[in-house]
């Protein structure tokens, strides 16, 4: 169950990244117009905002200060939401429901959805390079470089990749683990890793602990994600639900059955909040999150 | 005429910023291996590199390190790439001709091509921010912050925008400068400034000269663009000819005409000696690279 407390807690970040995002997309009224129309249709108003939320848990964890976290969050956040416009294309996904709206290629046109994550993955750099986000300014460097690798062909976009390549083929579990650790787990990581980062300096041994925490919830993320998409309505959703079966392609599900695809993200939040018990005496923020990501319905 | 001394000077730089690139770029047997073959394809063994000149002569200018500038420079032409493989998809230019080969999606796939483009992207970044390229931190990620601003909505991919707009109206030459000046020049001032900022700290008054030189040659290389398009052969060209006219966009050429085009060209091309001579009594690589652009055939 959520606590009030949690509920409080995550609208108050939410309203923190929302503005955020607001006062660092260009303006309505800056040239090309259109696009920067369409840069803020995707990002803005929508969306769970699990990765600003695992970075808000993972400063706090390490005194981090708030400003600097959303900031990181947010880049975070920018990079995710130019892949779900490019998954959502027709040479890749053929989507046209996305957070309850129709998908920016079917409201703008396939040109400007293109332009529009290129842009937006521009801009997550830029935010992470033009303000202040750590003590140490080589740290910073290095968590642009950290975002850079989650977000490449070693990461996320490598990810995508193999997903494509796996439609209408039978992958064994660690093959689809693999996919995922790639596609989804990279950039849940990268967010914890952040907002960590903004903190104090962390010892290898906490941080490799922080990264097994994030690896977990990387992978339950998607085991729901898939579970969901097999048993929600596209109206719970907010986009289209059952897609994974109709493509054909290899999930959770289809692969071990909803009964233990369940199972398996129980036991991956016990991990997660195994690894959390190990790292610090009270790690509730992110165990709250861990469970929000775990009884999401959406 | 270029002088032999040019062209051993740059055949030397075009071997190290391919050396950089190739060990860069993910391994063949790196997974997923589809994507990796199809970065490099587009990356490799092609291309007249302008930007990274730019950014070895710039560093000259300014006592850089050369294997700081080559990163630099490196990391601009990843970018480049990977606009080209975005701006050649069936949405946007619908190109299939590229350096003499197929375009990406001819030869891979629109959803590889889609990847290709947007991994290039990350690794860029990743380039800037995993070297040390400044004695001072802060200044590489100023650099970053350059890169990610000039590559973005308000830089070359908004300019892109702007030209997907314009196909089939009539600009005006300060509305057709405004395209260009973020479409391409925006990207070419970034290669000067990144290879400046390798070396010395510029004082504000020379990185003002320097810019201006920056934005005379972004201008003058979409001018000369225009011309050989018009002029040109495929076969010297390596990509489609003729294409402007063809797809009814406003050029140089359709504004002016082919010789009034030219005479702007050598115009931008004096103003940017001048600008060089009031910087620094020798800039003769920056002045090799700008007769280079003004004069080539391709």
């Amino acid at each position: 169950m959520m606590s009030t407390d949690f509920q409080t807690w995550a609208t108050e970040r939410l309203a923190l990244i929302e503005t955020c995002l607001e006062s660092h997309l260009p303006a309505l009224n800056c040239a090309p117009e259109r696009l920067h129309d369409a840069m803020r249709y995707v990002v803005l108003g929508g969306g769970k905002r699990v990765r600003p939320l695992l970075a808000f848990a993972a400063g706090e964890l390490n005194g981090a200060d708030e400003a600097r976290v959303t900031l990181a969050g947010a880049a975070v956040e920018l990079i995710h939401a130019y892949s779900l416009v490019h998954d959502d294309l027709p040479c890749m996904d053929d989507d046209v429901l996305r957070r309850g709206k129709p998908t920016c290629h079917v409201k703008y046109d396939q040109a400007t959805a293109l332009l529009v994550g290129d842009s937006l993955q521009s801009l997550a750099f830029q935010l992470l390079a033009e303000s202040r986000l750590t003590e140490d300014p080589y740290e910073q460097l290095e968590m642009i470089k950290h975002l850079a690798f989650a977000a490449g062909s070693r990461g996320m976009a490598g990810g995508q990749a193999i997903d494509l390549d796996s439609v209408g083929k039978t992958l064994s579990l660690p093959e689809l683990e693999f996919m995922h650790i790639h596609k989804t787990g990279a950039l849940i990581r990268a967010a914890v890793t952040l907002g960590a980062s903004c903190g104090n300096q962390l010892d290898d041994a906490r941080l490799k602990r922080l990264d097994h925490f994030a690896k977990c919830i990387g992978l339950a993320f998607q085991v729901v994600d898939d579970v969901l998409d097999a048993e929600a309505t596209t109206a719970a959703l907010g986009k289209t639900a059952g897609k994974d079966a109709e493509n054909n392609k290899p999930t959770y599900v289809s692969i071990l059955g909803a009964k233990q695809a369940r199972e398996l993200a129980e036991a991956l939040q016990q991990d997660a909040h195994r690894t959390l018990d190990q790292l610090e005496s009270s790690a509730l923020r992110l165990k709250q999150v861990t469970d929000f990501i775990i009884q999401r319905k959406f």
